[in-house]
Order: C-alpha cells, then sequence, then structure tokens
C-alpha cells in the first residue's frame, strides 16, 4: 500500500481499482478483498442531516446491491471467488462534516455560483472490515464522495466486494464548472430521459445541467404569463415542459449535485415567436432559409424595437423565478444581418432611434440582462457577444466558446470567465452526417465524430497566461438535437461525456491508454442501472485492458 | 385519380401517401378518406393456408390498430379529423392466391435462392369501402403486400384511416436479394434485439439476413458436435446462441419473409479457434497484432494442414443442418500472409505437400465448399477470394463486395453473381471514431458517416455492361460491431439501412427529396411499433415536407 500521485496511479489503472471515474486527485489503493455485509449500512453523524443526503445514501444502498456489476476481467467475478470466503465484512459506511462545518443541503450547494462549491471529500475504506467513512466540508463533498465508494464494488455469485482493500482518497475537482447541453428544442424529450441523464452526470460528477430549452424549431416551455410562447410553438401540447416538470427537473438535478442553467437563446435562434407574437419577430420562416438563418427556420427577435426589448426582459424575469441557479444564458449566437437588412420594421426602428444596428443590439443586451441582474442571476453568453460585436456586458458575464477551441484565448484576452464548450472538441453530434434535406453528399458541419480520447486530450489552458488560466471556469459537452431524441440520448452522449467529466474533475493530462479500462467501466456500470451507454471496443477488448491498443 | 410511374410518383411524394416504404413500382391513390371498421378483419381465400401467414395477417391487424401514429403535417391527425364523420369504412382485406398457384408457407418461399423468390403482389382498396384485396403468386408475394397495407393508415382519436382512397398497387422487388447483415462476434446481441430487428427488416421488406455470427473475439454459436468452440469461446455462457435460439431465430426470419445466411469466417478471423483447438490456429494473440491481422486479436486457420481442412469441412456440415437457407458464406476476407510466414506448423505443412500458400488456400477451399455443396448449399464469399486469391470457386458461388463499390466491375467481370455490400456506401458502423485504444487522433477507417441520402444514392449497375448487370442479385447494409451493441443497435440501423432496402427493391434513381418524408414516417412508425429509429431531422421539419432541404 502507498500513496501514489495521479501521474503514477494513471499509468497502472489497470490494477484492480479501474473503476473510479473520474480519477480521484489522490487515491491509495490495497489489494486485500473486502466485501459488503449483508447488513451494510450507511449513516450520517450529526443533527439536522438534509433530506437530500439521506436520500443520496438510500440511492447509493441501491446501487451497491443492484448494480450486480462483474468485474471486467477474464473469467469476470468468478476469477475473484476464491478469495469471498476470508474476506472481512464491511459493516458501515460514516458520512460526516468535518468540524465547524454546517448541514445545508446538496442542493442548496450545488445552486451556488461555479466558483463558490465546495465538493472536496476524504474516503477511507479500511481493509479490516471497520467502518468506511466519508468527510467532507459541505454535504455536496460528501455526495461526490458517497459517488466514488459506489463505484469500488463489484458483484459475483451473491457477493459484493472489492479486491482493493484498503482504500484513501482525498480528492476535490480541478474546475468547478463541468457541464452538459442538451437541446431539447429540435426535438423533444419527455422528462424520463432528463432524469435518466442527471443521474447519469451525477454518476461520473458532472454538476452542471445547461438547458437549450428553447430554440426556433419549437418552445416547450410554459412560463407564467407567457404560456402562448409554448401553447402555440410547442410540437404539441404533450410536448411542453410544465411548470412541475420544470420544478421535478431543477429539483431531482438538485439532489443529485447539479445545477440547471437554462439557456434561452436571443435574439436569433428565436423564429417560434413568431408564432404567438409574429410582430416580435423578423424574417420569420423566410426562404431561402439558407440567406436568413445557419438552419431552418429563418426568424429573429426585433431587438431595435423597445416593445421587444421589454417583452424579453419580462419573458426572462418570469423564468428566473422558475430556476434557482445563479446563471442563466442569454444565448447571442449566430446573429444573421441580413435578416434585419430586409425587415422594414427594424430598419423603422432603427431610424427613429438615431442607432446602428449593433447600437441597438448593445442596448436590448444590456436592458435584458439588467432584468437578470436584479433578480440575482448572472448572464452567461456564447462567444460572438464578446468576439463579433461590441457589446457592453458585466464584467462578470461568463462565456460560453463553442465555434472553435482557437477562440478561447480572444475571449480570456477579454477578461471573461469563460467555459469550454468548442465545437471541435465536446460537440457530441458532429460526425453523424448531414441532416439538411436534398444534399446527398452533407456530411457534418463539424466532422469528423469527436471521440472521448479526443475530448480527453483537450488542454484547457492552452496558450493561456497563468492570470488568463483562471478564467476557465470548466467545460462541457453539448448535444444540438438535429439528428438526435429519445430514441439515441444515451448512445450518443454515453460514455463520451464522461471524458470531459474527468477533464474537468481530474485536471488536463490524463492518460488515454489507462483511462480506457476504466471508462469500459463506466459503460458496463452505466448499463446495469439502466443508462445505454454504447461499447467503446469488441468486449474481447473491455475483458483485457490495453489489449486493443494500437501498439499493443 | 390517375395512374403514376415511379418517377412521377417520387416527385409528388409529399401528396398524402408518402408513408409506404420501399416505394412501390407502380401506384394510384386518390384523396378520399377511408376508416377502418372496428370489426375489420382480414381473411385469406381458399383451403391449405399456412400457419405462418395467418400469423401474418393476425400481425398486421396488431399493427393497424395498434401503431396509433399521427400523421407527419401541422397539426397531426387533427387536420383530419373533420372528415372522419363521411368516411366510409372498410370492413375487410381477403388475400388470395392467382388461379393455378397453391399455397406454401412464407418461410419456405422465403428461403429459396434469391433469384427464385416470388414477391410480387397486387393490392387494391376500393373507396367505398368494399373488400380490398391483395393477390399474388406466392404466399411471400401475399406478405409483401400486407406489409405494404399496414403502413398506408393512420390513427386519430381512436379512428384508424387513410385519406388516399382509393388505393391500387402493382408491385415486385428490382432485385431479389436485400439484405441486412450484423456481426455478433465483436459485441453479443440477446436473441430479443435479432428479433426485434428482424421485425424491422420485415417492415421495409428486407428478405435476408446475413448473420456474421462468430469472428476472432467470440464464437457465440453452439454448434452440434462441435460445442467446445463456444463453450471455450464465447464471452461467457450466457452470450451463446444455442440449437433452440437459432431455431426460434430462423423461424421467426422465416415467417417474416426473411432468409437466414450463416457466416462462418474461414480461414481468418478464426483466432477464437485457439481457445478450443490451439493447434489449428497460426499466431493466436500474436503481437504486435497489427503485423498479423486487421484488428486485435490475431490468429488465423492453419489452413494448409489437412486435418484442419477436415475440422472445417465438418463444422461446415454440422452448420448447414442448422440453417436451411440455401446460401452460406464461408468468409474469405483479410487474410494475413505475414501470420503464416512465420508459423513453422504451417511452413512445415506446406512443404510436406509441396504446395504454395496461395495452393493450399485452393484446396482448403475446394474442400469446405464442397462440404456445403453436398449438402445443397450455395457458397458466398467475400470479395477477396474472387480478386486477391486464385481460388477454384463454383461458378454459382456469390460474391460479397466490401472493400470499394470500385470493386464491383472486377468481379462481374469475372462473370460471378455479386451482392453489393460496400464499406464505401453501406457500411453502417463508419464516423463512429476510432476504437482502437491510445490513438487520440483516430478516426473511422472508413469515414465519414454513411448517410442515407449517400447509401439511396448508390447505382448498382454503374460501369456495368447489361450482361455485367444481370450479375447483380441486390444488396446490403451491414453493422459492424466493434462500437456497437444491444444499446445502439436500433439507432446505429434505423432507418438508414431501410433506404437500401428501397434501393434494392424500387430500384435505382430515387430521389432523395421526394425519399425523405416517406422516411421520417418510417422513422416515427418504427418507434410506435418499438423500435428506436432515430430523428433525421428536427420535428419541425419532419411536419414540413422538404421545408428543410438545402434550397428550400
Amino acid at each position: 500500500m502507498k500513496l501514489v500521485a495521479l501521474a503514477v496511479f494513471l499509468a497502472t489503472a489497470y490494477a484492480p481499482v479501474q473503476a473510479l471515474w473520474p480519477q480521484p486527485q489522490q487515491i491509495e489503493t490495497g489489494s486485500s478483498t473486502l466485501r459488503l455485509a449483508p447488513s451494510f449500512q450507511i449513516t450520517v453523524a450529526g443533527h439536522g442531516v438534509p433530506g437530500d443526503l439521506l436520500a443520496a445514501a438510500g440511492r447509493t444502498k441501491q446501487y451497491l446491491f443492484g448494480d450486480r456489476l462483474e468485474r471486467l476481467v477474464v473469467g469476470r467475478g468468478a476469477v475473484d471467488a476464491p478469495k469471498f470466503p476470508k474476506a472481512k465484512a464491511l459493516q458501515r459506511l460514516t458520512l460526516s462534516l468535518e468540524k465547524g462545518a454546517s448541514f445545508s443541503s446538496i442542493t442548496s450547494e450545488a445552486q451556488k455560483l461555479p466558483e463558490d462549491r465546495d465538493e472536496a471529500y476524504h474516503l477511507v475504506i479500511p481493509a479490516d472490515g471497520s467502518g468506511a467513512t466519508i468527510t467532507a466540508n459541505s454535504t455536496l463533498g460528501l455526495y461526490r464522495g458517497l459517488t466514488t465508494f459506489s463505484q469500488l464494488w463489484y458483484e459475483h455469485d451473491n457477493t459484493v466486494y472489492t479486491v482493493s482493500a484498503p482504500v484513501t482518497i482525498q480528492d476535490a475537482p480541478a474546475y468547478p464548472y463541468r457541464g452538459l447541453m442538451l437541446d431539447t428544442a429540435r426535438n423533444y424529450f419527455p422528462v424520463a430521459d432528463i432524469k435518466r441523464t442527471l443521474d447519469a452526470m451525477s454518476w461520473v460528477k458532472i454538476n452542471q445541467f445547461h438547458w437549450h430549452i428553447v430554440d426556433s424549431q419549437s418552445f416547450p416551455l410554459e412560463v407564467p404569463g407567457f404560456t402562448d410562447l409554448a401553447a402555440k410553438g410547442a410540437y404539441s401540447s404533450s410536448q411542453v415542459y410544465s411548470l412541475s416538470d420544470v420544478r421535478d427537473i431543477v429539483s431531482y438535478a438538485g439532489a443529485r449535485g447539479i445545477d440547471v442553467m437554462v439557456e434561452i437563446d436571443t435574439p436569433g435562434h428565436t423564429a417560434i415567436i413568431s408564432q404567438a407574437h409574429p410582430e416580435y419577430v423578423a424574417c420569420a420562416q423566410a426562404t431561402p432559409w439558407a440567406t436568413y438563418a445557419n438552419e431552418p427556420p429563418a426568424g429573429q427577435l426585433r431587438f431595435a424595437d423597445s416593445k421587444v426589448t421589454s417583452y424579453i426582459a419580462e419573458l426572462f424575469t418570469a423564468v428566473t423565478a422558475m430556476f434557482p441557479s445563479k446563471l442563466f444564458s442569454t444565448g447571442g449566437d449566430e446573429l444573421n444581418t441580413n435578416c434585419y437588412s430586409i425587415d422594414q420594421p427594424t430598419q423603422d426602428s432603427l431610424k427613429a432611434s438615431g442607432r446602428t444596428l449593433e447600437q441597438a443590439l448593445d442596448v436590448f443586451t444590456q436592458e435584458t440582462h439588467k432584468a437578470l441582474e436584479v433578480k440575482g442571476k448572472t448572464p452567461v453568453v456564447w462567444e460572438e457577444m464578446v468576439l463579433d460585436h461590441n457589446i457592453t456586458l458585466s464584467k462578470d458575464t461568463r462565456v460560453l466558446v463553442w465555434i472553435s477551441s482557437a477562440n478561447v484565448k480572444a475571449v480570456a484576452e477579454k477578461g471573461f470567465k469563460l467555459i469550454h464548450a468548442a465545437s471541435d472538441y465536446f460537440y457530441l453530434d458532429c460526425g453523424g452526417g448531414g441532416w439538411v434535406g436534398d444534399f446527398p453528399t452533407g456530411n457534418s458541419w463539424c466532422d469528423p465524430f469527436k471521440t472521448w480520447q479526443h475530448s480527453y486530450s483537450f488542454d484547457p489552458v492552452a496558450n493561456l497566461t497563468a492570470e488568463e488560466s483562471k478564467l476557465v471556469q470548466g467545460g462541457q459537452h453539448l448535444l444540438w438535437t438535429e439528428q438526435s431524441g429519445p430514441q439515441n440520448l444515451d448512445s450518443i452522449v454515453w460514455p463520451r461525456a464522461a471524458s470531459s467529466a474527468e477533464l474537468f474533475w481530474s485536471g488536463a493530462g490524463g492518460n488515454i491508454s489507462a483511462a480506457l479500462p476504466r471508462l469500459h467501466d463506466v459503460s458496463y456500470r452505466f448499463r446495469q442501472r439502466g443508462v445505454n451507454a454504447i461499447s467503446l471496443q469488441p468486449e474481447w477488448c473491455a475483458l483485457r485492458p490495453n489489449a486493443c491498443d494500437i501498439d499493443a
């Protein structure tokens, strides 16, 4: 038993503890077999234990005894069975806060600004069967420790065991924002699919759900006072997220250490608003669409009109009440100027105000962001708002870099906190072929497919100065759903999105050859829990760590 | 109502009958609404009606009343509802054989050689509610007609209806072989997944399941007299296709008009045989694998050894008894000669016999094919067996062209019947990124992703003379499963594989813009029947035929 630094551990990651994902910062393991006693209990020390922590402990027990995952070796669990008779039994795992800390819910800890979240924890599992412990400064840290604990165990012949006792882990994330974006506007996803995705996210310690909830194609969000948007803009009345659906999703996420950042993308990507308010939208469904938008249907807010600005500010205000997150994304990507040059109402507004289009955009953005800020929200925008436009933004605005990782430096140079979301590394939809009709030779605009290895190899601080590097909040995978729906949600997201989860938790520089056996473990365990993570290789390879490496 | 030729119909395929897939050769439709009476019945005229036809009629009724698919238009089924009160009700569909034809089972008709299958049918649905009819020369034709019939109906508010009555269809396939290949060796698929896939295949009139059942990674087939192969070569005892599983799959397929062609790939792709018979396999698990095989693990039969030849001939004989198909694929792809140059037993065999490696391969192939031919089977091989080797093959051998569509001409010039299976058009696994480990920049060897549009635009007789064109039996999509398993089977196959199903049924030259709305219909109907076909576009596009075409 020895203390190993991360780099050394990675080089030997096909040793028995090949399951942990993301990789902890520091880990010591042994080689004793330890089993869970049938009466195994998880208890929380102290008074005023929040309900979501107790529920998380209950779920952890269900995973421990319900995963029924056999270890990924030739012969599977049967090779470990000879050690069961002499294995000590672990009776108890105790969670406790560090001295001086006091309980608040996982949910409230998760919903803080990224930089204020405390996810560190300390996990000890003695080999002798005496109690295991998780200690942390926050319930969120205790929850992360529970997640780690649940990945250590396999099952064979009704015995739940680890072959790596004792275990000591000291852990905390490298970056505070580790997200996943889902677009529910191109195609709709039932609440159950989102909740299953939140579960899966929590298993790899992703702490941010970036919910791109509406777009030009549909408006599936019921907003109090603005219910005509969904009534006229959802695909159907059954494809709407109601107030109670949102409450359900936000609370489900919170209990799993995940904050829900909503995105109401403006002023582009808003064609669907024309169904309820045709007067607010320029070039709605104009053709040829390719002249007026990056994808069909065309249509953008007449942001130069002060009535539109007020309307969106009020809409934002109403939406802030639905989402407790401190973050609120207002989008701002892919604004098409052709659309406004032919839109007479916009030209009239500009003439009346004496503003240029760019100045009007500045006013619109300031006004709508002000509506967020008075509600205590921090705006989040796509990169064009700082790189392509001359807009006044609060210094605390967070910027999502999506067009290219090459643009990260420019955003950092402007002094904004940033979130990695680059299409060249983290877009899950790339490589699936072109979806635009009548285009037989069309491929993905962002070909090729972004493999987990490629995402995993990303350097979050490439070309940044030490000072600029501090602006990196983390990053995320993203699923735009032109070619996705509930049918391929799991298979397109998992296990690939786990690669950024580890990158932004464990830090850059992980070794892909050492990571692969652990990522197989992620896929196999996800499936046991009902998430259809795909096979990364033939099972022959999954059972033989690194035998299918290119130089093996 | 007018008779329209295929080309004209395709140009207006977003008219109400947008559901049929594959497109019939000739179709007349009207614009009357006709509903199914609640007491609607399917009856078969005549005596000695085979059980599988009666079962197919029963399943068709279940689809008709169970699909509950609303029509893909803005407003969905509600836009048709005003026509329901005055709609005539169809009481009955009657199936009957043409005069002079006599009943045999769907299964036995499907299991004939491709060129002997009779799938033509004639379907009439009068607008006045008087009985609909399907007539054909064979039960297989009647079954294809039932499939077409089931695609014509939508449901709204508990009314099952069509808006296109009357309907008259005269139909027959352009090519007799329309297949789908599934590899169950890289990753295992439970029987239920295969049966669900067979159902889906039948819905688009695919008539050939090419079952690449074993490979170097695993041997999941229980063969009487050779049970050690699966006992030692399957991933686990629960990942084996037993005798009764095979019987179940073959009979399930047959009842759905699908023949099951098994593939026991030899002499390459056989590393796993070394688990039971190390003495039969050269360079088993040799490293570096890339020197001795196209993918890990390395290992190929010592075909120069007459004991190995006899063993494989006997294995083939045993397998022929499990599969009633007239076709039997012996593989023959990707033979690695490095492997034999370092294999002393092979060198000894060659020296003893005085043969070259190529001559030994010829003997092996002739002997093992003879074992098939005495059992009435027609051998099928991958293209290398005719293009890269100098092997004596019976003239009736069928050749699968996979490396490139550019090789079709060369195969045809040698006079062999051929099946299109080109990686540059029909490989479903391309575009999913590299799967080999420790290769961060690896992409699919056969990038990019093969879109349905690309496959659909394939010309089966490109560069062929009229005489050579007669050798084209049809073609198929193929799923190699390095990165697939039950988790993404539906999503990677459907609806893409439907594009070759239509290409080889309706013939080449289909218009992709006209096909897209019908293919959306395929996806949506598949989902209603429990197959997770993916979205090809945002639902906004699916509800607005061609609005998302590139020039729309």
